[in-house]
C-alpha cells in the first residue's frame, strides 16, 4: 500500500479523493432503459433481463413453489446467525420511533409532528459477486417496523433463473411476499414506474453498481424517493500506538474484498503501526478467496502517518468515510470528536463487519463523502413527519395580526385576508354573546 | 372554478393530476450554466447576474454598508410580527432534537445514534414576484439551532441591485453575514461548486423556481444533497356542511395567489359548500392585487363533490397535498386518519397562513406529490444521524460466531476474519490467565 507521511493540510483534498467515475456517459446508457420499461412495462424488463442477466422466464414473480422449503435449505447454523442480527437490527431500529409530541407554540397555537409510514417501497439487492442477504435484512426489518403496506424485493437472477436461497430464506423470515427477479436499472425503472406484474413504489432503497445508481437518482426527477445516491464502499481506521496490527490488517481487507473501486484508509501518528499493518495486509491478502478484487482496491488506498493523532481525526473528518473505526487508547474521547462519518466504530474489538451484519446498526451507509450531509438508513427513512396544527379562536386572535402584517410585506394579500376573514369572523360572535 | 361530482374512483389518477413540465428541456438549459459557474466561477456567475437579473456589481457579497441601519428601515408592527413568528418557530424546531440513546442490542453490544450538525449549508430564497423573507426564517432557524457553522444566503437582486429590506432584516437578526445578491441556476451552482467568492456548501435548501429546482437535482449528481425537489405550491381542503364558506375561498384563494402553476382543490360532500364556496372565490378574486396570476391557477384548480366524507378523504390521500385543512365537525377525528400530507391544519380557525408565517411549522414542504414520500423541513433536515458502537470483549465473544457464518456465507472471507482475528486474541488472553 502507498504510505503517506505527514501531508501538508493543503494536500488533503487532492490525496483523499475517491475514484472519479464518469457518471454523463452512464446515465446516457441508464436513460433509455427507464423510457423503454416506462413505456413498455414487462416486455422491456424481459427483454433487459435475457440481454444483462442471460435469463428468460414466464414469471417475474417469485412462485410459491420457489419458495416452498426454503427455511429447510440453508445450515442450521446460518440460520441462526441470520436470527440472532434480525434479533440485534429489530431492536436497534424499533428504539428509533419517535413519540407524538404535542405542543403549544403559543397559547392556543398547537403543533406536532407524526411519523407516518410511507406505503408503497421497493428494495434492491444485486447479486453480483457475493449474494447479499444481509442487506435485505437491513433494508427489509426497519421497513416492516415502519409499517410500510407494500413492500416489494428486486433482485436479479443468475444465469439459471435462481436467487441465492439465503436471500429468499431473509424475504421468506421478513414475511415479504412480492419477490421479482428483476436486477439493474431495469428493476429501478419497473419499481419507479410500474409494469404489469411489478407495482409502483413511492421509494426505492438499496445498493448497487453505478448503472443502478444512475437509474436511482434519474427517476427522482420523476417523482420517486431514493434512500441515498451510492458510491462504492470504504473504511478510514484511525490507530495509535496501542492497537492490534492484526485487527488493522483484517479491517482494511475486509472492506477491500468489496469492489475493486472500494478505498481504504489507515491513518494514524505510529510509523510502526503503519510499518506492521503494510506488512500484514500484504501477507493476509495471498490467501483471500477475493485476492483479485482486494488487491485492485488497495491501490486506491493509502496509509498515512500524521503528526499527531488530532490531525489524524482531522484528515479523516475531511474525508467523510463511509465507515470509521477508532482503535486508539482514548477512543470514546475521539468518538466525541467525530464530524463526518456514516458510522463509528470504537475500540478494539469493535470490527465494521459487526456493524455489516449482526450488532443491529443498519449497514445502509452514505459513501462518496455524502458523510457530510446524509445519514444511513434508519426507521426514518421509511417514514415522512407530517406536522400538524391546530389553532383555536383566542390563538387565532393573538397571533392573527403577526401573519396579516407578513403577509403583507409580501404583497400575498389573500393570505392576509384568511386571517382577516376568520378575526372578522370570531369579532361577530364576541359581540353578539 | 371546475366543480367534478363523484368521480368514479379509476378517474381519480387523472383528475388529481398535476401539470407537467418538460424537465428534460430545463435540465439542457441549465446544465450548461452549471458547468460554467463550476469551471469559470465568479466570472459566470457574473455574466448570468447581468444576462438574468440585469445587474452588475464589484460584489456579489452584501457590505456592512447594505446592512448598516437595516434594523431600522422596516416599520415596527412589522418587525414585531417577525419576531413572533421567530419565537414560534424556534419553540417548535428546538423541541425537534433528540436525545442520544445508548441501548444493548446484546450485552456488550452498545449502539446509538447521535444528531450532528451538517458543517456547511446554502440557503436560497427566491426574488421574484413575492419577497419570501418568512422562507428564510423557515430555514435559517433550524440552520441555527442545528449549530451548522457556515450558513450562507443566495436571493436575486432586483435589476437596482438592492435585496429586499426584510429579507436583510431576517437575515440580521438570524446572525447570517454571508449573503450574496445571486440568484437561479447560477446561484445553486455557486453553492454547490464554489467560487473565488462563494463557499462551498455540503447541503442546498431552498424554494425556487422550475431552473432553480432543475439545478438543485442536477447538483446532486456531484455530490451535494438537497433539502427536497420542489413543484408548485398547492393546498386541498376538505370541508363539510359545517364550513364557513368564506374561510375555504380565502384559503384556495391564498394558495392560488402564490403563482400561476399553483393548484387548489376543495372535497366536499355538500353540494351547498361546493356552491358557496365557488360564488365566493369569484367575487373575491375580483379585488385581489394579484388577481391574474390567481385566476390562472383556478383553471389548475377544482371543486369535487364526493359521495361521502369519508371518499373525500380517501381522494386528498391520493392526492397527497403539500397544505392538507380539514374544516369539518370531526376534524380531529379525520387528521388522525391522514396517510400522505406535508402539513395538515385542523379545524376552522387553523388558516394555512398560519403556517405559512408564525404559528411554528415550517413551511418549506414536499409539493408535487413527493408528500408521499418526503418529511418536510425540519431540524433533522440541518443534521445527520451518526451510528456509533462499542463492543466488548465479551460482546464478540457472544455475537462473532455469527458474523463469521453471515460473512461465509456471503463469500466475504476478510469480514469473517476480522471478528476471528479478534476472537483468536481474546483466547490468548484468557488462556495466560
Amino acid at each position: 500500500m502507498q504510505i503517506i507521511k505527514n501531508p501538508a493540510r493543503e494536500k488533503w483534498e487532492d490525496l483523499l479523493k475517491r475514484p472519479v467515475f464518469d457518471s454523463a456517459s452512464i446515465q446516457e446508457k441508464v436513460r433509455p432503459i427507464l423510457v423503454d420499461v416506462r413505456d413498455n412495462g414487462d416486455k422491456a424488463v424481459n427483454k433487459y433481463t435475457q440481454q444483462f442477466d442471460g435469463f428468460v422466464s414466464e414469471t417475474l414473480q417469485i412462485t410459491d413453489t420457489e419458495m416452498a422449503g426454503i427455511d429447510q435449505v440453508l445450515d442450521e447454523s446460518l440460520r441462526d446467525a441470520i436470527h440472532l442480527a434480525v434479533n440485534n437490527i429489530t431492536k436497534f431500529h424499533q428504539a428509533q420511533r419517535f413519540e407524538l409530541q404535542k405542543m403549544e407554540t403559543w397559547l392556543g397555537v398547537t403543533c406536532w409532528r407524526k411519523q407516518i409510514p410511507i406505503e408503497k417501497v421497493g428494495l434492491y439487492i444485486p447479486g453480483g459477486t457475493a449474494p447479499l442477504f444481509s442487506s435485505l435484512l437491513m433494508l427489509g426489518i426497519p421497513a416492516m417496523i415502519a409499517g410500510c403496506k407494500e413492500i416489494i424485493l428486486c433482485t436479479p437472477p443468475a444465469k439459471n433463473g435462481k436467487i441465492h436461497p439465503a436471500i429468499l430464506y431473509s424475504a421468506h423470515i421478513l414475511g415479504l411476499e412480492k419477490i421479482y427477479k428483476i436486477g439493474g436499472a431495469q428493476a429501478i425503472a419497473a419499481m419507479a414506474y410500474g409494469t404489469e406484474t411489478v407495482p409502483k413504489v413511492y421509494k426505492i432503497f438499496g445498493p448497487g453498481n453505478q448503472y443502478v445508481t444512475a437509474a436511482k437518482q434519474l427517476v427522482t426527477f420523476d417523482g420517486v424517493a431514493i434512500d441515498m445516491p451510492a458510491g462504492p464502499s470504504e473504511v478510514a481506521v484511525i490507530a495509535d500506538d496501542s492497537a492490534n496490527a492484526e485487527f488493522i490488517a483484517w479491517d482494511l481487507l475486509s472492506q477491500a474484498e468489496h469492489g475493486t473501486d472500494s478505498q481504504v484508509l489507515l491513518v494514524t501518528d505510529s510509523e510502526s503501526i503503519c510499518n506492521q499493518v503494510d506488512a500484514k495486509v500484504n501477507k493476509h491478502l495471498q490467501n483471500l478467496p477475493r485476492k483479485s478484487i482486494a488487491a485492485e482496491a488497495l491501490k486506491n488506498s493509502k496509509l498515512i502517518l500524521a503528526d499527531s493523532m488530532t490531525t489524524a481525526l482531522d484528515i479523516c473528518n475531511h474525508y467523510a468515510p463511509e465507515h470509521l473505526i477508532i482503535n486508539t487508547v482514548n477512543a470514546d474521547e475521539m468518538a466525541k470528536q467525530v464530524i463526518n462519518a456514516g458510522s463509528v466504530f470504537i475500540g478494539p474489538y469493535t470490527p465494521e463487519s459487526a456493524g455489516d451484519y449482526a450488532s443491529g446498526t443498519n449497514h445502509t451507509l452514505p459513501t462518496n463523502g455524502y458523510a457530510r450531509s446524509y445519514s444511513g438508513v434508519s426507521l426514518d427513512s421509511f417514514m415522512k413527519n407530517v406536522t400538524f396544527q391546530k389553532i383555536d379562536a383566542h390563538g387565532i386572535e393573538d397571533i392573527g395580526w403577526a401573519i396579516e402584517e407578513m403577509a403583507k410585506a409580501e404583497s400575498l394579500m389573500a393570505h392576509k385576508n384568511a386571517v382577516t376573514a376568520r378575526l372578522n369572523a370570531i369579532k361577530g360572535v364576541r359581540s353578539n354573546d
